[in-house]
């Protein structure tokens, strides 16, 4: 069988179980074939567990070193463009962790970049794109069954991290070395989804709490208020304080409302649409018949997995990936626009100014704390 | 059997149903001895239903008749003050429907007009606070059980109307008649659990939309941020113009989180404190252990029964009312703030500037529209 010879760059929480998939014969169309890192203790690691494979310090090694035809891109979110443009220069597809970087202007350029080789394969790891319950309600909506969008929540809150997570990385939970929290490393997910599912809104108000529940100096707490052009509204709630914590997503349409909770998709179907109804019905209390049913998927959940053999499925033989790598600038437009509008005090309309987003965020680069580095690696499996 | 002799100010909708509760017997220390209504329409209807009672077309001529030791005030909002303070001045016990009013500035009169007269009953319609759900977990709340409030989310979209109900009543849905939508009329309710629950927030941003989903000129969308004393964070939704709607409170502590909905109290108990945890755990991603439970309650939910025998018993015995008068203002400080937020575009903090928001209200009603009176009473069995 052809396989893809893929390069790891950074081998930390999430590309360690990377590494953990595809030595497991999960991942049958790629073979690991060069890996970096720049913390000693990790590349032992790989040396341990990948003896016949070349260990580099530096990802730009990697990427000249002749020895892959595709990356993947796990290091601290700034560095994911220029890493993925340099790679995109040297010919190699390229599949980059979520976030799609820190700024939207950065993503802009490396997006540029992928638009100049339209030959290869550009994909960005948003594995909860592959959970069946997301994908089968993508559909539902795009289909029309939920009508027209009014109303979206999502109370995104068991994202639960320790202080021991925060204190793990030097990089972690500082302006400069991540560039945001919740937003930036947890709910990436969330933001793309939410945005796949419903479309981008076009103003937000958000309130960002920075070191509220951990010793942190960025945002452990949001909560944001979304319009949407058509008029729909929505709230994102999220937080790494909270336990036990909630994962409930609500839509809302004309003709129904969908509710996405402990993996069960659960569909209130009105038998007219709800605007119809609303002049027509000579009641003053009274609904839409509605009948409420537990959906049915495919039950499949590959999540890191399904998005990486889709990328080597993509560069083999021309097949979909999960998530085109240029759409991973839409979920951190959300981002950006939440914490600018915190930072501002007021609603931020999108598409919005990303110069004074960038500069308010070097602004915070500058004070932004200086932290020992534990050198830790956590096993982040069932923490996405 | 001694019993309170009750004249019923208001025959509308929800006067309509406590008429039709106590002659059904459900209250059997009242005995109605008055009712008073500017309709015609209703008044026949009281005439046939209640050949042997003495009928009034104004409130303040029922109050001066002698005719009762105590009233229940069901007219449209702006009147419950007023009506109430003469009551009150009267010597007559004085029951009054939500909300206590439309703007703090008259209800802080009819609450100063209570403190004069210490030995008259005052009360206010929250029926919700009789139902065994809410109660039970005012009780955990005030026992510790879920420790330090962290986040309160209260998605109550399910306040379904059509438009033609809000063509029933001339007053209906104006600044002029009602002074407020769903906020002052369907959410007095939630609006006074939540405070009841977790006492008044100290700021609060909202985004109300008028005529949103219906042809009125009062608001029908509502979202809140709230903020509280200690920190801890809020969102409180609500609409007329969904279906089927959401009815789902969850209060999220430091020792756990409740989830209220259907009817049903879950309870997420940690088995240790989150914020002794969060800085303790040798871990990343652990979470404190977790047992959720339903939470067994006594059942019981009578409602406007139950508010109506209570009153009763707090004038013949001197027992505890459901609630007192003088805390209808808590939840009408809630409204009101929203209202004036939305119409600041800016947070508020409480308290906030009465004066102003009165002001602002008044200009609204100074260009309220005129709207035909359908004279339509509806069944609003089920309804609230």
């Amino acid at each position: 069988m052809n396989k893809v010879r893929l390069g790891i760059i950074g081998v930390g929480n999430i590309g360690t179980g990377h590494v953990q998939n595809i030595l497991s014969g999960q991942c049958p169309e790629i073979v690991l074939s060069a890996a970096a890192d720049r913390r000693e203790s990790r590349r032992s690691w790989i040396r341990e567990n990948l003896p016949d494979i070349p260990v580099f310090s530096e990802g730009e090694d990697l990427i000249a070193s002749g020895q892959c035809e595709a990356v993947i891109i796990c290091v601290p979110h700034y560095q994911h463009p220029p890493l993925a443009i340099s790679a995109l220069r040297h010919g190699l597809h390229t599949m980059v962790e979520k976030p799609a970087g820190v700024y939207t202007l950065q993503v802009r350029e490396m997006n540029a970049e992928a638009d100049r080789h339209p030959d290869l394969v550009f994909g960005m790891m948003f594995n909860q794109r592959t959970n069946c319950v997301y994908r089968k309600l993508k559909e539902m909506i795009d289909r029309g069954e939920l009508g027209t969008l009014k109303r979206v929540s999502w109370l995104i809150t068991d994202w639960y991290r320790t202080q021991n997570y925060y204190d793990s990385g030097a990089w972690r939970a500082t302006w400069a070395g991540e560039g945001g929290g919740d937003l930036l490393n947890q709910c990436p997910h969330q933001l793309d989804l939410l945005q796949w599912l419903c479309g981008l809104p076009v103003r937000v108000r958000a309130f960002c709490h920075e070191g509220k529940w951990h010793d942190i100096e960025v945002e452990d707490d949001v909560t944001a208020y979304l319009e949407f052009e058509n008029g729909a509204t929505g709230v994102f709630i999220t937080t790494t304080g909270d336990a036990p914590g909630t994962n409930r997503l609500e839509v809302t349409g004309t003709r129904g409302k969908v509710v996405c909770e402990n993996g069960v998709l659960s569909f209130s179907r009105l038998a007219v649409d709800e605007r119809d109804w609303c002049v027509s019905c000579p009641e003053g209390f009274r609904k839409p018949d509605c009948e409420t049913v537990v959906v049915p998927t495919d039950g499949k959940n590959p999540q890191h997995v399904g998005v990486l053999n889709a990328f080597a499925g993509s560069i083999l033989r021309g097949e979909p990936l999960t998530a085109d790598g240029r759409e991973g600038i839409r979920g951190l437009m959300l981002s950006n626009a939440m914490h600018l509008s915190s930072w501002l005090e007021k609603p931020v309309d999108l598409p919005f100014d990303e110069q004074l987003f960038k500069d308010l965020l070097m602004e915070r680069c500058r004070h932004s704390r200086r932290k020992e580095d534990a050198d830790i690696t956590f096993d982040t499996k069932g923490s996405y």
